[in-house]
Protein backbone atom coordinates (compact mmCIF):
# COMPACT_ATOMS: atom_id res chain seq x y z
CA UNK A 1 0.00 0.00 0.00
CA UNK A 2 2.66 2.41 0.71
CA UNK A 3 4.05 1.58 -2.44
CA UNK A 4 1.29 2.41 -4.41
CA UNK A 5 1.02 5.62 -2.58
CA UNK A 6 4.91 6.68 -3.44
CA UNK A 7 3.66 5.77 -6.84
CA UNK A 8 0.69 7.64 -7.11
CA UNK A 9 2.52 10.49 -5.38
CA UNK A 10 5.32 10.41 -7.97
CA UNK A 11 3.20 9.77 -10.59
CA UNK A 12 1.20 12.64 -9.69
CA UNK A 13 4.60 15.18 -9.54
CA UNK A 14 5.78 14.39 -13.10
CA UNK A 15 2.06 14.25 -14.49
CA UNK A 16 1.88 17.75 -13.35
CA UNK A 17 4.74 18.57 -15.36
CA UNK A 18 3.48 17.03 -18.31
CA UNK A 19 0.01 18.11 -18.22
CA UNK A 20 1.59 21.76 -18.16
CA UNK A 21 3.64 20.83 -21.01
CA UNK A 22 0.55 19.55 -22.33
CA UNK A 23 -1.65 22.25 -21.83
CA UNK A 24 0.92 24.85 -23.82
CA UNK A 25 0.80 22.32 -26.88
CA UNK A 26 -2.55 20.67 -27.38
CA UNK A 27 -4.10 24.32 -25.49
CA UNK A 28 -6.32 26.43 -27.92
CA UNK A 29 -3.91 28.95 -27.56
CA UNK A 30 -1.50 26.50 -29.32
CA UNK A 31 -4.52 26.03 -31.91
CA UNK A 32 -5.02 29.89 -32.41
CA UNK A 33 -1.92 30.51 -33.09
CA UNK A 34 -1.66 27.87 -35.83
CA UNK A 35 -5.15 29.50 -37.16
CA UNK A 36 -3.93 33.07 -37.43
CA UNK A 37 -0.45 32.43 -38.69
CA UNK A 38 -1.81 30.33 -41.22
CA UNK A 39 -4.20 32.69 -42.52
CA UNK A 40 -1.40 35.60 -42.23
CA UNK A 41 0.76 33.78 -44.43
CA UNK A 42 -1.71 32.76 -46.72
CA UNK A 43 -2.03 36.77 -47.08
CA UNK A 44 1.40 37.43 -47.44
CA UNK A 45 1.30 34.42 -50.26
CA UNK A 46 -1.07 36.49 -52.37
CA UNK A 47 0.91 38.95 -52.72
CA UNK A 48 2.97 36.86 -55.10
CA UNK A 49 0.04 36.41 -57.16
CA UNK A 50 -1.04 39.90 -57.13
CA UNK A 51 2.45 40.92 -58.36
CA UNK A 52 2.59 38.63 -61.28
CA UNK A 53 -1.21 40.40 -62.02
CA UNK A 54 0.44 43.70 -61.91
CA UNK A 55 3.80 41.73 -64.24
CA UNK A 56 1.43 40.67 -66.90
CA UNK A 57 -1.29 43.25 -67.28
CA UNK A 58 1.32 45.98 -66.73
CA UNK A 59 3.66 44.61 -68.74
CA UNK A 60 6.46 45.27 -66.50
CA UNK A 61 9.00 42.50 -66.18
CA UNK A 62 12.73 42.17 -64.69
CA UNK A 63 14.22 39.12 -66.34
CA UNK A 64 14.62 38.67 -70.30
CA UNK A 65 13.03 34.82 -70.38
CA UNK A 66 9.82 36.17 -68.81
CA UNK A 67 9.25 38.25 -72.35
CA UNK A 68 9.95 35.95 -74.48
CA UNK A 69 6.55 35.35 -75.22
CA UNK A 70 6.16 39.04 -76.82
CA UNK A 71 8.51 38.52 -79.37
CA UNK A 72 12.76 38.95 -79.46
CA UNK A 73 15.01 41.50 -79.83
CA UNK A 74 13.74 45.78 -79.10
CA UNK A 75 10.44 44.28 -78.68
CA UNK A 76 10.40 42.06 -76.17
CA UNK A 77 13.42 44.37 -74.25
CA UNK A 78 11.00 47.23 -73.86
CA UNK A 79 9.17 45.15 -70.92
CA UNK A 80 12.07 45.00 -68.77
CA UNK A 81 11.10 47.97 -66.99
CA UNK A 82 10.00 48.94 -63.52
CA UNK A 83 6.25 50.05 -63.11
CA UNK A 84 4.40 52.29 -60.07
CA UNK A 85 2.08 49.66 -59.38
CA UNK A 86 4.41 46.55 -59.62
CA UNK A 87 7.20 48.33 -57.32
CA UNK A 88 4.13 49.11 -54.69
CA UNK A 89 3.15 45.89 -54.57
CA UNK A 90 6.58 44.64 -54.02
CA UNK A 91 7.27 47.09 -51.23
CA UNK A 92 3.87 45.58 -49.82
CA UNK A 93 5.17 42.40 -49.67
CA UNK A 94 8.64 43.17 -48.86
CA UNK A 95 6.83 45.12 -45.80
CA UNK A 96 4.89 41.84 -44.57
CA UNK A 97 7.97 40.21 -44.73
CA UNK A 98 9.87 42.60 -42.14
CA UNK A 99 6.83 42.52 -39.81
CA UNK A 100 5.37 38.85 -40.43
CA UNK A 101 8.65 37.01 -39.93
CA UNK A 102 8.76 38.64 -35.95
CA UNK A 103 5.06 38.14 -35.52
CA UNK A 104 5.64 34.11 -36.19
CA UNK A 105 8.69 33.39 -34.51
CA UNK A 106 8.02 35.77 -31.58
CA UNK A 107 4.12 34.71 -31.50
CA UNK A 108 5.01 30.55 -31.21
CA UNK A 109 7.24 31.44 -28.02
CA UNK A 110 4.34 33.69 -26.88
CA UNK A 111 1.42 31.00 -27.11
CA UNK A 112 4.42 28.39 -25.45
CA UNK A 113 4.36 30.77 -22.59
CA UNK A 114 1.18 30.20 -21.54
CA UNK A 115 -1.06 33.34 -21.63
CA UNK A 116 -4.63 33.70 -21.17
CA UNK A 117 -7.02 32.48 -24.18
CA UNK A 118 -8.66 35.73 -24.55
CA UNK A 119 -5.66 38.18 -24.49
CA UNK A 120 -3.80 35.58 -26.61
CA UNK A 121 -6.61 36.13 -28.95
CA UNK A 122 -6.46 39.73 -28.71
CA UNK A 123 -2.66 39.81 -30.10
CA UNK A 124 -3.57 37.31 -32.74
CA UNK A 125 -6.69 39.59 -33.99
CA UNK A 126 -5.47 42.72 -34.10
CA UNK A 127 -2.37 41.44 -35.59
CA UNK A 128 -3.66 40.24 -38.50
CA UNK A 129 -6.44 42.24 -38.70
CA UNK A 130 -4.12 44.94 -38.88
CA UNK A 131 -2.08 43.19 -41.82
CA UNK A 132 -4.58 42.92 -43.78
CA UNK A 133 -6.16 46.42 -43.72
CA UNK A 134 -2.49 47.79 -44.10
CA UNK A 135 -2.27 45.51 -47.35
CA UNK A 136 -5.34 46.93 -48.38
CA UNK A 137 -4.03 50.57 -47.17
CA UNK A 138 -0.81 50.54 -49.10
CA UNK A 139 -2.79 49.00 -52.71
CA UNK A 140 -5.80 51.44 -52.69
CA UNK A 141 -3.81 53.37 -52.05
CA UNK A 142 -5.47 54.98 -48.95
CA UNK A 143 -4.45 58.68 -47.78
CA UNK A 144 -2.19 58.51 -44.46
CA UNK A 145 -1.76 57.57 -41.81
CA UNK A 146 -4.20 54.88 -42.76
CA UNK A 147 -1.08 52.31 -43.49
CA UNK A 148 1.26 54.20 -40.60
CA UNK A 149 -1.35 53.00 -38.52
CA UNK A 150 -2.17 49.67 -39.16
CA UNK A 151 1.81 49.26 -39.64
CA UNK A 152 1.80 50.45 -36.00
CA UNK A 153 -0.93 48.08 -34.59
CA UNK A 154 0.56 44.95 -36.04
CA UNK A 155 4.30 46.53 -34.62
CA UNK A 156 2.63 46.90 -31.34
CA UNK A 157 0.99 43.39 -30.85
CA UNK A 158 4.57 42.01 -31.87
CA UNK A 159 6.03 43.75 -29.13
CA UNK A 160 3.45 43.13 -26.34
CA UNK A 161 3.91 39.14 -26.97
CA UNK A 162 7.98 39.71 -26.69
CA UNK A 163 7.73 41.31 -23.34
CA UNK A 164 5.77 38.44 -21.92
CA UNK A 165 7.87 35.98 -23.51
CA UNK A 166 10.88 37.95 -22.06
CA UNK A 167 9.08 38.43 -18.58
CA UNK A 168 7.82 34.77 -18.67
CA UNK A 169 11.39 33.61 -18.58
CA UNK A 170 14.61 34.96 -19.42
CA UNK A 171 17.49 33.09 -19.85
CA UNK A 172 20.94 35.10 -20.97
CA UNK B 1 -7.24 -2.56 -5.11
CA UNK B 2 -10.19 -0.08 -6.52
CA UNK B 3 -7.46 2.40 -5.53
CA UNK B 4 -4.91 0.96 -7.74
CA UNK B 5 -7.57 0.23 -10.44
CA UNK B 6 -8.33 3.88 -10.67
CA UNK B 7 -4.87 4.82 -10.80
CA UNK B 8 -4.30 2.49 -13.52
CA UNK B 9 -7.49 3.81 -15.28
CA UNK B 10 -6.75 7.54 -14.82
CA UNK B 11 -3.10 6.62 -16.10
CA UNK B 12 -4.10 5.45 -19.04
CA UNK B 13 -6.31 8.29 -19.96
CA UNK B 14 -3.99 10.39 -19.58
CA UNK B 15 -1.02 8.72 -20.73
CA UNK B 16 -3.08 8.30 -23.92
CA UNK B 17 -3.38 12.25 -24.15
CA UNK B 18 0.51 12.44 -23.46
CA UNK B 19 1.12 9.71 -26.28
CA UNK B 20 -0.60 12.07 -28.30
CA UNK B 21 1.57 14.72 -27.59
CA UNK B 22 4.99 12.86 -28.17
CA UNK B 23 4.04 11.35 -31.43
CA UNK B 24 3.41 14.51 -32.96
CA UNK B 25 7.26 15.78 -32.05
CA UNK B 26 8.65 12.59 -31.48
CA UNK B 27 7.28 11.29 -34.77
CA UNK B 28 9.38 10.64 -37.90
CA UNK B 29 6.89 13.48 -39.73
CA UNK B 30 8.29 15.82 -37.35
CA UNK B 31 11.93 14.30 -38.04
CA UNK B 32 11.61 14.78 -41.74
CA UNK B 33 9.81 18.47 -41.09
CA UNK B 34 13.67 19.37 -39.15
CA UNK B 35 15.59 17.77 -42.10
CA UNK B 36 14.12 19.10 -45.32
CA UNK B 37 13.12 22.78 -43.43
CA UNK B 38 17.26 22.39 -42.59
CA UNK B 39 18.11 21.71 -45.85
CA UNK B 40 15.73 24.73 -47.86
CA UNK B 41 17.27 26.75 -45.45
CA UNK B 42 20.82 25.87 -45.87
CA UNK B 43 19.61 25.95 -49.77
CA UNK B 44 18.90 29.68 -49.14
CA UNK B 45 21.84 30.52 -47.23
CA UNK B 46 24.35 29.69 -50.34
CA UNK B 47 22.65 32.36 -52.30
CA UNK B 48 24.38 35.32 -49.94
CA UNK B 49 27.67 33.30 -50.80
CA UNK B 50 26.65 33.57 -54.45
CA UNK B 51 25.69 37.11 -54.44
CA UNK B 52 28.98 37.61 -52.62
CA UNK B 53 30.49 35.36 -55.30
CA UNK B 54 29.19 37.81 -58.37
CA UNK B 55 29.21 40.98 -56.17
CA UNK B 56 33.03 39.89 -56.44
CA UNK B 57 33.77 38.65 -59.63
CA UNK B 58 31.77 41.73 -61.53
CA UNK B 59 33.10 44.25 -59.30
CA UNK B 60 29.43 45.08 -58.51
CA UNK B 61 29.08 47.03 -55.09
CA UNK B 62 26.19 48.87 -53.13
CA UNK B 63 28.69 49.99 -50.21
CA UNK B 64 31.69 52.77 -50.69
CA UNK B 65 33.54 50.86 -47.78
CA UNK B 66 33.43 47.62 -49.61
CA UNK B 67 35.11 49.21 -52.57
CA UNK B 68 38.05 50.43 -50.33
CA UNK B 69 40.65 47.97 -51.73
CA UNK B 70 40.29 49.08 -55.54
CA UNK B 71 41.55 52.61 -54.15
CA UNK B 72 40.53 55.80 -53.17
CA UNK B 73 37.98 58.58 -55.15
CA UNK B 74 37.16 57.83 -58.71
CA UNK B 75 39.19 54.71 -59.16
CA UNK B 76 36.69 53.26 -56.49
CA UNK B 77 33.20 54.82 -57.29
CA UNK B 78 33.01 52.98 -60.49
CA UNK B 79 32.61 49.76 -58.90
CA UNK B 80 29.57 51.09 -56.93
CA UNK B 81 26.92 49.91 -59.47
CA UNK B 82 24.36 47.13 -60.03
CA UNK B 83 25.29 44.25 -62.41
CA UNK B 84 22.65 42.35 -64.59
CA UNK B 85 23.69 38.99 -62.52
CA UNK B 86 24.37 39.87 -59.13
CA UNK B 87 20.50 41.52 -59.75
CA UNK B 88 19.53 38.15 -60.84
CA UNK B 89 21.11 36.12 -57.60
CA UNK B 90 19.30 38.89 -55.73
CA UNK B 91 15.93 38.61 -57.00
CA UNK B 92 16.59 34.65 -56.54
CA UNK B 93 17.35 34.81 -52.94
CA UNK B 94 14.13 37.43 -52.49
CA UNK B 95 11.92 34.93 -54.14
CA UNK B 96 13.32 31.90 -51.49
CA UNK B 97 12.27 34.54 -48.51
CA UNK B 98 9.23 35.45 -50.13
CA UNK B 99 8.15 31.25 -50.45
CA UNK B 100 10.23 29.59 -47.67
CA UNK B 101 9.15 31.80 -45.25
CA UNK B 102 5.72 30.40 -45.72
CA UNK B 103 6.71 27.05 -45.92
CA UNK B 104 8.57 27.07 -42.49
CA UNK B 105 5.71 28.17 -40.81
CA UNK B 106 3.09 26.47 -42.17
CA UNK B 107 5.16 23.18 -42.47
CA UNK B 108 5.74 23.23 -38.31
CA UNK B 109 1.93 23.24 -37.89
CA UNK B 110 1.51 20.90 -40.45
CA UNK B 111 4.22 18.57 -38.84
CA UNK B 112 2.44 18.96 -35.42
CA UNK B 113 -1.40 18.30 -37.15
CA UNK B 114 -0.63 14.68 -37.39
CA UNK B 115 -0.37 13.69 -41.23
CA UNK B 116 0.55 10.40 -42.75
CA UNK B 117 4.09 10.06 -43.10
CA UNK B 118 4.17 9.17 -46.82
CA UNK B 119 2.06 12.50 -47.42
CA UNK B 120 4.64 14.44 -45.14
CA UNK B 121 7.06 13.28 -47.24
CA UNK B 122 5.44 13.97 -50.43
CA UNK B 123 4.91 17.38 -49.31
CA UNK B 124 8.26 17.94 -48.23
CA UNK B 125 9.89 16.34 -51.10
CA UNK B 126 8.13 18.13 -53.83
CA UNK B 127 8.70 21.90 -51.69
CA UNK B 128 12.80 21.34 -51.68
CA UNK B 129 12.69 19.66 -54.57
CA UNK B 130 11.00 22.68 -56.36
CA UNK B 131 12.80 25.07 -54.71
CA UNK B 132 16.22 23.87 -55.61
CA UNK B 133 14.97 23.66 -59.29
CA UNK B 134 13.45 27.12 -59.13
CA UNK B 135 17.13 28.22 -58.43
CA UNK B 136 18.67 26.59 -60.94
CA UNK B 137 15.96 27.95 -63.51
CA UNK B 138 16.51 31.06 -62.09
CA UNK B 139 19.98 31.87 -62.18
CA UNK B 140 20.78 29.56 -65.79
CA UNK B 141 18.27 31.18 -66.65
CA UNK B 142 16.23 28.49 -68.21
CA UNK B 143 13.66 29.54 -70.56
CA UNK B 144 10.08 30.37 -69.06
CA UNK B 145 8.20 28.28 -67.98
CA UNK B 146 10.56 26.43 -66.04
CA UNK B 147 10.71 28.86 -63.32
CA UNK B 148 7.60 29.82 -63.13
CA UNK B 149 6.48 26.02 -62.40
CA UNK B 150 8.64 25.17 -60.40
CA UNK B 151 7.50 28.58 -58.18
CA UNK B 152 4.03 26.99 -58.43
CA UNK B 153 4.23 23.82 -57.23
CA UNK B 154 6.52 25.18 -53.84
CA UNK B 155 3.31 27.73 -53.64
CA UNK B 156 0.53 24.53 -54.40
CA UNK B 157 2.49 22.15 -51.38
CA UNK B 158 2.13 25.41 -49.29
CA UNK B 159 -1.19 25.71 -49.98
CA UNK B 160 -2.16 21.79 -49.38
CA UNK B 161 -0.16 21.78 -45.67
CA UNK B 162 -2.08 25.45 -44.77
CA UNK B 163 -5.64 23.51 -46.01
CA UNK B 164 -5.45 20.98 -43.80
CA UNK B 165 -4.10 22.97 -40.91
CA UNK B 166 -7.06 24.93 -40.91
CA UNK B 167 -9.33 21.81 -41.52
CA UNK B 168 -7.55 19.98 -38.40
CA UNK B 169 -8.04 22.76 -36.19
CA UNK B 170 -9.48 26.26 -36.85
CA UNK B 171 -9.86 28.46 -34.23
CA UNK B 172 -10.73 31.87 -35.28
CA UNK C 1 0.99 -6.65 -6.25
CA UNK C 2 2.51 -8.02 -9.48
CA UNK C 3 0.07 -6.33 -11.25
CA UNK C 4 0.93 -3.37 -8.92
CA UNK C 5 4.96 -3.66 -10.15
CA UNK C 6 3.94 -4.36 -14.25
CA UNK C 7 2.20 -0.76 -13.41
CA UNK C 8 5.07 0.79 -12.02
CA UNK C 9 7.60 -1.15 -14.94
CA UNK C 10 5.05 0.18 -17.66
CA UNK C 11 4.76 3.84 -16.17
CA UNK C 12 8.73 3.88 -16.03
CA UNK C 13 8.97 3.18 -19.47
CA UNK C 14 6.60 5.77 -20.74
CA UNK C 15 7.55 8.49 -17.98
CA UNK C 16 11.23 7.98 -19.46
CA UNK C 17 9.94 8.46 -23.36
CA UNK C 18 7.94 11.21 -22.10
CA UNK C 19 10.66 12.83 -19.71
CA UNK C 20 13.02 13.17 -22.23
CA UNK C 21 10.49 14.87 -24.64
CA UNK C 22 9.36 17.61 -21.66
CA UNK C 23 12.78 18.15 -21.06
CA UNK C 24 13.52 19.69 -24.74
CA UNK C 25 11.10 21.80 -24.29
CA UNK C 26 10.87 22.77 -20.55
CA UNK C 27 14.61 23.14 -20.99
CA UNK C 28 17.00 25.69 -20.31
CA UNK C 29 18.07 24.84 -23.37
CA UNK C 30 14.75 26.48 -25.37
CA UNK C 31 14.66 28.54 -22.92
CA UNK C 32 17.36 30.59 -23.74
CA UNK C 33 16.39 29.65 -27.72
CA UNK C 34 13.49 32.17 -26.86
CA UNK C 35 15.40 34.56 -24.88
CA UNK C 36 17.82 35.17 -28.45
CA UNK C 37 15.08 34.63 -30.62
CA UNK C 38 13.10 37.44 -29.12
CA UNK C 39 16.23 39.46 -28.63
CA UNK C 40 17.44 39.30 -32.29
CA UNK C 41 13.54 39.61 -33.73
CA UNK C 42 13.01 43.14 -31.60
CA UNK C 43 16.65 44.29 -32.87
CA UNK C 44 15.43 43.70 -36.81
CA UNK C 45 12.29 45.42 -35.73
CA UNK C 46 14.40 48.45 -34.66
CA UNK C 47 15.28 48.52 -38.71
CA UNK C 48 12.00 49.86 -39.46
CA UNK C 49 11.91 52.55 -37.13
CA UNK C 50 15.76 53.42 -38.10
CA UNK C 51 14.25 53.20 -41.84
CA UNK C 52 10.96 55.43 -40.91
CA UNK C 53 13.69 57.66 -39.49
CA UNK C 54 15.82 58.48 -42.12
CA UNK C 55 13.05 58.85 -44.09
CA UNK C 56 11.73 61.55 -42.18
CA UNK C 57 14.73 63.58 -41.71
CA UNK C 58 16.39 62.87 -44.73
CA UNK C 59 12.91 63.39 -46.61
CA UNK C 60 13.14 61.08 -49.03
CA UNK C 61 10.10 58.69 -49.37
CA UNK C 62 8.66 56.11 -52.05
CA UNK C 63 5.01 56.59 -51.87
CA UNK C 64 3.04 59.86 -52.72
CA UNK C 65 0.37 59.20 -50.37
CA UNK C 66 3.79 59.76 -47.69
CA UNK C 67 4.58 63.04 -49.21
CA UNK C 68 1.25 65.03 -48.90
CA UNK C 69 1.88 66.77 -45.83
CA UNK C 70 4.69 68.22 -47.98
CA UNK C 71 2.15 70.09 -49.95
CA UNK C 72 1.01 69.11 -53.75
CA UNK C 73 1.75 68.96 -56.84
CA UNK C 74 5.69 69.17 -57.84
CA UNK C 75 6.73 70.67 -53.86
CA UNK C 76 5.74 67.07 -53.15
CA UNK C 77 7.00 65.34 -55.85
CA UNK C 78 10.49 65.84 -55.07
CA UNK C 79 10.74 63.74 -51.79
CA UNK C 80 9.99 60.90 -53.87
CA UNK C 81 13.42 59.91 -54.19
CA UNK C 82 16.14 57.37 -52.83
CA UNK C 83 18.64 58.33 -50.29
CA UNK C 84 22.00 57.03 -49.57
CA UNK C 85 21.44 56.75 -45.66
CA UNK C 86 17.86 54.83 -46.04
CA UNK C 87 19.07 52.56 -48.74
CA UNK C 88 21.65 51.97 -46.36
CA UNK C 89 19.32 50.68 -43.65
CA UNK C 90 17.12 49.17 -45.98
CA UNK C 91 19.99 46.56 -47.27
CA UNK C 92 21.36 46.21 -43.88
CA UNK C 93 17.26 45.24 -42.67
CA UNK C 94 17.10 42.66 -45.54
CA UNK C 95 20.59 41.03 -44.66
CA UNK C 96 18.78 41.08 -41.02
CA UNK C 97 16.05 38.89 -42.59
CA UNK C 98 17.99 36.73 -44.86
CA UNK C 99 19.71 35.23 -42.07
CA UNK C 100 17.75 35.78 -39.14
CA UNK C 101 14.96 33.64 -41.02
CA UNK C 102 17.51 30.75 -41.32
CA UNK C 103 19.01 31.40 -37.72
CA UNK C 104 14.71 31.03 -36.73
CA UNK C 105 13.94 28.07 -37.93
CA UNK C 106 17.35 26.08 -37.49
CA UNK C 107 17.72 27.33 -34.16
CA UNK C 108 14.10 25.65 -32.97
CA UNK C 109 15.36 22.35 -34.34
CA UNK C 110 18.59 22.93 -32.64
CA UNK C 111 17.37 23.63 -29.28
CA UNK C 112 14.84 20.46 -29.50
CA UNK C 113 17.94 18.27 -30.34
CA UNK C 114 19.02 18.55 -27.07
CA UNK C 115 22.37 19.52 -27.56
CA UNK C 116 24.35 20.56 -23.96
CA UNK C 117 23.46 23.90 -22.59
CA UNK C 118 26.72 25.66 -22.36
CA UNK C 119 27.29 24.64 -26.39
CA UNK C 120 23.71 26.06 -27.47
CA UNK C 121 24.66 28.96 -25.30
CA UNK C 122 27.82 29.83 -27.23
CA UNK C 123 25.62 29.28 -30.60
CA UNK C 124 22.72 31.76 -29.86
CA UNK C 125 25.25 34.75 -27.94
CA UNK C 126 27.57 34.46 -30.49
CA UNK C 127 24.85 35.00 -33.44
CA UNK C 128 23.05 37.50 -31.45
CA UNK C 129 25.91 39.44 -31.17
CA UNK C 130 27.03 39.24 -34.17
CA UNK C 131 24.08 40.20 -35.88
CA UNK C 132 24.16 43.36 -33.56
CA UNK C 133 27.84 44.42 -34.45
CA UNK C 134 27.10 43.86 -38.34
CA UNK C 135 24.48 46.07 -37.54
CA UNK C 136 26.40 48.99 -36.14
CA UNK C 137 29.12 48.36 -38.21
CA UNK C 138 26.92 48.54 -41.57
CA UNK C 139 25.18 52.11 -40.26
CA UNK C 140 28.07 53.74 -38.82
CA UNK C 141 29.57 52.51 -41.71
CA UNK C 142 32.78 51.04 -40.20
CA UNK C 143 35.69 49.94 -42.71
CA UNK C 144 35.66 46.14 -43.66
CA UNK C 145 35.87 43.75 -43.21
CA UNK C 146 34.34 44.51 -39.57
CA UNK C 147 30.98 43.89 -41.57
CA UNK C 148 31.99 41.18 -43.48
CA UNK C 149 33.22 38.92 -40.67
CA UNK C 150 30.58 40.09 -38.25
CA UNK C 151 27.87 38.43 -41.63
CA UNK C 152 30.55 35.70 -41.56
CA UNK C 153 30.19 34.72 -37.32
CA UNK C 154 26.59 34.13 -37.58
CA UNK C 155 26.54 32.35 -40.98
CA UNK C 156 29.13 29.72 -39.62
CA UNK C 157 26.81 29.50 -36.57
CA UNK C 158 23.83 28.74 -38.09
CA UNK C 159 25.73 25.97 -40.64
CA UNK C 160 26.88 24.60 -36.92
CA UNK C 161 23.68 24.23 -36.02
CA UNK C 162 22.05 22.78 -38.83
CA UNK C 163 24.77 20.38 -39.14
CA UNK C 164 24.05 19.00 -35.44
CA UNK C 165 20.34 19.08 -36.48
CA UNK C 166 21.23 16.49 -39.70
CA UNK C 167 23.40 14.67 -37.54
CA UNK C 168 20.93 14.54 -34.49
CA UNK C 169 18.04 13.00 -37.28
CA UNK C 170 18.43 12.53 -40.76
CA UNK C 171 14.87 11.68 -42.01
CA UNK C 172 14.91 11.96 -45.82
Amino acid sequence: MMIMMMIYYWSSVRYAEMAELAQLIDSEVFLAYATYTTIVLLKMMLMSVITAFFRMTRKAFSNPEDTATFGKGENAKKYLRTDLDVERVRRSHLNDLENIVPFIGIGLLYALSGPALSTALLHFRIFVGARIFHTIAYLTPLPQPSRGLSWLAGYAVTISMAYRVLKTGLYL
